[in-house]
């Protein structure tokens, strides 16, 4: 794509109102736009960023057989009353002008229980993994967290339904792996860690997935015997790890990025999700859920990937893999740059190409918000030599390849 | 995908509370599922007909320089303050336990005015396209229109915004061709018309994409001179065809499928979306809006394509592209039905592949109802030929085709 095309415009200053320090680089690099508190439109490039993170969280899914639905925002007020958590306090309410009573979807068990009731009818039919991408929303009482907490936000949640308790506690642990597969892939697998969280009726723990970085509002205790984290409530709780009963931790700030749950049947019972075993006993469908939030992930990729001077995106979620830049005025050197892009465009290499009217200055200070992993600089000087500047954004050295070396580089 | 896997329920009845005939068929093939009155969720066959629905939408809006971003759906009172639109009927409204309101998204010029505000200084940044496919509500007061009048939807919206009038005429003529290759793709083309409609402050007409179906619940007025339709409101202001002022026209019912818009500086004016002109003097800039919406275009075309055993998928929105049966207790069917299966997806042919244990009759009405566009049928009887059956959902002659040639029919 040509940056003269894009329909960006980069920030010099930092934003007044930005959160925090990926709100603030991804609004200056003109990646996303603040609406109003924990409220986001994402532009071109940001939105570029949110799709690959859905998509690598889409393939891990349907790697451990999830099915993609896609559930409504409104949902009625009786589902959640069944349930008892109408008046939950982040709960969005609506009415509609017929007197009907919806509330704005802030996790979807109430509507995919009733969903599985009419899919589930023998236990030949089970297991069964349902999920969806998909734009949730919460009242937050502190609004001001960027991407990292947000009143409207974009939301992995997977289901799933098992007749008894050693299955799902089979695919839980499938689950966690393909958690760690998409925090792997976006680039903030080596930070992230399984972080014992409280459970429920059904289990005694649940887990969260968190992100260590030090702009983190969670504190987790890491285990120092056993690689696994706590979370403050459960630590508070009971003092030991949950693993190993150790109590030597280290204490860390952190981002929850995901979380996995056994639900058991406290929704399975008031929807009536059941199934006839083998001998025609009609038995309760025990349940799992398992949240990530792409648009949270987004954020704290950046919390955790970023430098004085700008964004540093993996390869994998970057919205391009090169930034190829155009310096000065001549003829031969835009020809040139021309040339590479047509290159490596035809070779389904993603090139954002800066073909504007604007000074080295500019382009390098742009290049650096901006984060893309490959720069491949084209000028007098690098052509004097048939070359291309080329610089990884996680490095600091600029290396010359010759001209017809670069496709081979990137391959 | 195996359709014993699949997370898919068919109904042999049709659901009585089903608003209209693709709503029927879209339920008890398993492809919806009806939470509450014009409020839907997609299964995974659904979501797989709606993501090509968007994907083709999407393409024919980037090549027309659509730029993509995704804009929330809750926004703040006060832009709609600022249009004097918050009071409009259909507006969903809600409040935070923060006090603050907001408005749930019907539509979104309040929303990327703003945006545009901050990305043009100059003419040198117009023309700009800027496009979401996103989900919109809308308090409708009748609810009963299935996925053809919803209260929650999938919608596509492109904004434009130029120099001035001359830029937005020859654009809204494009965006108008990217239209008609949407609905040809989409198998609904033939069937729809472009129909005149009121404008407003700014223009005397905008246009609607009609699509002529029985159960349209639109009267509109096709020129039998010029080809183009009238809606009702403009036939009753006028009387005569408003392109060639012909007064024969023969009245049809449809479904608006796609509607597309010059708004001036409506929107532009309030939000000051301007620009420094070459003379260096501020204007406003003049803005389109052009909507298509894809769940509707969904329910549309099932209105268009169906019989009395089912659904009729065009080819390029299918969920599959084959529908492949396998008759019988024969271990040597089985095998064989087996290989194709391997075969077909290993060249990424899409197919359902009904391994179910179930009756020939009960495959072959469940493939009728769910309307996969090729049908290949293998049993001992087709097998005894070397050959498989071979049925078009939209023929009724089935053929034997030998099986090593299969592939090559379908390519």
């Amino acid at each position: 794509m040509r940056q003269s095309k894009l329909a960006t415009k980069t920030l010099k200053e930092t934003p007044k109102d930005a959160d925090n320090i990926s709100a603030a680089l991804l609004i200056r690099a003109g990646f996303i736009d603040k609406l109003s508190a924990g409220i986001y439109s994402f532009l071109p490039l940001g939105l570029m960023v949110l799709k690959k993170i859905e998509n690598i969280i889409r393939t891990e899914m349907n790697a451990i057989d999830g099915q993609e639905i896609l559930m409504p925002a409104l949902q009625p007020r009786e589902n959640w009353d069944l349930t008892s958590r109408y008046d939950l306090d982040f709960i969005f309410k609506v009415k509609s002008k017929l007197e009907k009573e919806f509330v704005l979807g802030a996790t979807h068990e109430e509507i995919v229980a009733p969903i599985a009731h009419k899919m589930i009818y023998s236990y030949r039919d089970l297991p069964l993994y349902l999920y969806q991408i998909q734009t949730k929303f919460r009242d937050e009482t502190r609004t001001k967290g960027g991407l990292l907490r947000s009143r409207e936000f974009s939301m992995k949640d997977l289901y799933s339904f098992h007749t008894d308790e050693k299955d799902l506690d089979s695919y839980y642990e499938k689950a966690k792996e393909a958690y760690f597969k998409v925090f792997n892939r976006c680039g903030i697998g080596n930070l992230t860690v399984l972080t014992y969280s409280s459970g429920g009726a059904f289990s005694k723990f649940s887990h969260e997935f968190q992100t260590i970085t030090e702009s983190g509002e969670d504190l987790i205790y890491l285990c120092k015997k056993c690689n696994i984290a706590i979370n403050k409530e459960i630590i508070e709780e009971q003092k030991v790890c949950p693993q190993c009963e150790a109590k030597d931790f280290e204490i860390k700030k952190a981002i929850e990025v995901g979380n996995i749950f056994k639900l058991g049947t406290k929704f399975s019972a008031p929807f009536e999700v059941n199934y006839l075993d083998e001998k025609g006993e009609k038995k309760d469908v025990i349940m799992g859920c398992y949240g990530i939030g792409p648009s949270r992930v987004l954020g704290t990729i950046i919390e955790v990937h970023h430098d004085e001077k700008g964004m540093i995106w993996p390869e994998a979620v970057a919205p391009f893999r090169v930034h190829l830049l155009s310096l000065g005025e001549s003829e031969n050197v835009k020809n040139k740059a021309e040339e590479i892009y047509q290159d490596l465009t035809a070779k389904n290499i993603e090139v954002l190409f800066d073909d504007r009217e604007e000074s080295a200055g500019v382009k390098f200070a742009d290049s650096d918000l901006m984060g893309i992993p490959y720069r491949v600089i084209v000028s007098e000087k690098t052509l004097a030599q048939d070359s291309v500047g080329v610089k990884k954004r996680s490095e600091k050295e600029e290396k010359l390849i010759k001209t017809e070396k670069l496709l081979e580089m990137l391959k």
